[in-house]
Parts: structure tokens; C-alpha cells; sequence
């Protein structure tokens, strides 16, 4: 199972790495890519840090000197994945129209957890996390946290320059996300849904988000 | 490990079967509550009825005569929970006023989630569902698809008397209960929160939602 989960021209590496150059970075990349793919194959626990320096074709000292430990690749792999999100978020931090920006979020976020191999990801950490909750704690802070944190703080900032009325930004952010999901995420977990939801349903699901937040904090409706 | 599920004053039996009388009713409850404990301590597929019978204090006989087989007690288990919010849901039909009325199903809903056993009941069909995606189906059919069900049904009363504008009862109904979520059952599914969120933290969440949706969807910001 060969799940590509970045591209080399994803944004999604910590800007230290990037001063080591492309070299670098599309081994750290082949290294993350081969980490993901032996986790899900054969488990958290199971999976080797020579079988995936084997599988990336760098060595163990090139995985080492990339990340300091197994738990770290893990980090990685959640990051990179939430990074993408995050990137639109900041990005929609401008002077783009409020609608937008969170249309723009909420569907980053349903193609982040839709991407392949998000799910068997998510349902590898549910399944570890019981018996080594330092693997949830790592996903958590890599992932839905990162999420939550950036979107907070773009409506902290709406909500100091008095467009909209939020509080408690990061209930807010994590309300939004929630609402997002509904119970498209459950259905596949469970599966009952097999396949993602088509393109123009993840949009009305949005569009509805997006439309009950933007009444529900703005200032008019305060 | 021995979880009360359901206590002998729960409204949660079907209507039919209370016609047997409360002894049969009890008998039921000691069914239900014994195959939950088992299913936690064993797994799904390793539990047997016959250890269900024996913990419950039944014939074989008498687990067949209130469930087919071993997927309608499953069932059973999660609907009990679910009733719950059902029959808030339902009490709420009445004249209250929209915002006390989602406000007690939102309680109900976030009650029921962090009910003793129920994340460890989440957990197994979680892991069984992607062999056995009946189970997941099962479980989605009992809780998540019945509570959002009967939510879309209140939504879209209100709808049609002109209270509220919810084009789309379903998808509102979702996303209510995925707003209430937030990222309190994922912190917890993943060992970041041990416990449930206490009781003010709940409210001031499920109050939040419920004015972001009594604002997001009334008439006047339409």
C-alpha cells in the first residue's frame, strides 16, 4: 500500500528542514511517505525504523537525523497532513471577505480528512490510543488542535476588529469543525459510507456551515 | 467490569415489548446489561450467548425470545442509549420555546456520549467495523442516524410553521449534534481528556451552539 501523502511541492515542511535543500526535503518526504504506509500496514508498534529507512531507500541514520524517534514520525505524518489546512487558514487571514475565508477552511478541512489514508490513519491512532495514550496525545496536538488553534485565532482577530461576535474563539473553532463534519466522518468510520461524499454535497455541507456562522456571530445578530 | 445501562425507570424499551409486563422488562435490562459488560471484556465476535444467559441469570431461551441473535442485542445496547435523546427530543415537540427546546437535547445528547461505557462501546464497533461494516451499520442505524433523525423531524416542523428557516432539517440536525461534539469525544476517544468535560464546561458548550443556531437559522437573519 503506497499511500502518497506529500508532494514535493507541498508546503507542509517545518521551515527549518527547507535550508537543507531539495535533496533533503524529498528524502524527508520519501521517509514520511514510507512511515505512513508501514504504520497502516503492519501497525504502530510493529513497524521498524529499518524496514522504513529500507522502504524510503535512505538509511537509518538519514530517518534519525530527520527525526528523533518513531513517535516523531508520527508527529510528521498527522502535521504534514493538517499543515495544508493550516496554510489556507493563514492565508485567508487577509482582507478576503469572511464568507470566503471560511468556505475556503471548511473545505481544506473535508479534504484533509477525506484525503486517502486519513481514515485508516485515524482509525490506527483510536485503536493504539487506549493503551499508549501518548500516540492520541500526539496526534491530537499534530492535528485537530493545530486545526482549532489557527482557526481561533482568525476569528479572535474578526472579533477584535469588531466583525463578529466571538467570545470564545476557540469553542467557536471547534464548533465550526464539529458542524463541518456533521456525521459525514462517523458514517465512514462506521462504514456505512464507503466513499467520501461527491464534491458538490462537501460543498452544500460547507455553504450551510459557513451561512449558520456567519448569522450566528455576526454583530447584527448580537 | 459491570456497567448499568439501563436502570429499571428507563423509558428505553421499545413500546411493544413493556406489554410482557415489568418482569419481562427486567429480565430484558439484565440481557442487555450483561451483553454490553461482555461485549467490552471480550470483543464482539468472542462473546457467546450462552455467557450472555448465564451473567444475565436467563435461559438461552429467554435471550432468543427478546433478541434474534446476537447483532439485535448489539443494537439493543446502543438504542437504549439513544432513546434517551429520542425522548427529550420528542417531550421537546411541544409548545417550549425553540431555544430551551435545543438546549435540552443538546444536553441529552452530550449525556448520553459521556455515559459510563459508552466511549468503550464507540471503541468496538470502531475497530470491528472495517472487517464487519454490519456492526458499524448497526450501531449508526441505533444511535447516530435515529437521534439526528428525530431532530430533523422537530427542525422541520418548526420549519413549516415559519419559526425557524431550515431548508435542510437533515443536514441542520447533523450539524447541531457535530457542533455540540466540537472536539470533546475526539479528545477523549484519543486519551487526551480522561474524563468527561464537567457539567459547566457542557452547558456553556451546548448553550454556544444553541444560540449560533437559533441566530444562524431564525427568520430574521434570513
Amino acid at each position: 500500500m503506497a499511500i502518497p501523502l506529500v508532494s514535493p511541492s507541498d508546503p507542509a515542511a517545518p521551515a527549518g528542514l527547507t535550508e537543507r535543500g531539495p535533496a533533503s526535503q524529498a528524502k524527508r518526504d520519501a521517509i514520511v511517505n514510507a512511515a505512513a504506509a508501514i504504520f497502516l500496514e503492519q501497525g504502530y508498534w510493529a513497524a521498524s525504523i529499518d524496514e522504513i529507512a529500507r522502504r524510503a531507500n535512505v538509511s537509518k541514520a538519514t530517518v534519525y537525523s530527520h527525526f528523533d524517534n518513531k513517535h516523531a514520525l508520527f508527529g510528521a505524518i498527522v502535521g504534514q497532513r493538517c499543515q495544508r489546512t493550516l496554510s489556507s487558514i493563514l492565508a485567508d487571514m487577509s482582507d478576503r471577505p469572511v464568507g470566503e475565508a471560511l468556505t475556503a477552511v471548511g473545505r481544506q478541512f473535508l479534504d484533509v480528512l477525506m484525503m486517502p489514508g486519513s481514515l485508516p490513519l485515524y482509525r490506527l491512532v483510536l485503536a493504539e490510543a487506549p493503551r499508549f495514550p501518548e500516540l492520541g496525545r500526539i496526534f491530537y496536538e499534530a492535528g485537530p488542535d493545530r486545526v482549532a488553534s489557527a482557526l481561533a485565532q482568525y476569528l479572535e482577530q474578526l472579533h477584535k476588529r469588531g466583525v463578529l461576535d466571538v467570545p470564545d474563539p476557540r469553542l467557536a473553532a471547534e464548533q465550526f469543525f464539529g458542524a463541518v463534519l456533521g456525521q459525514i466522518h462517523v458514517r465512514m468510520l462506521l462504514g456505512v459510507a464507503s466513499e467520501p461524499p461527491p464534491a458538490d454535497e462537501r460543498e452544500r455541507v460547507v455553504a450551510n456551515v459557513v451561512r449558520l456562522f456567519t448569522l450566528g456571530v455576526s454583530r447584527r445578530s448580537a
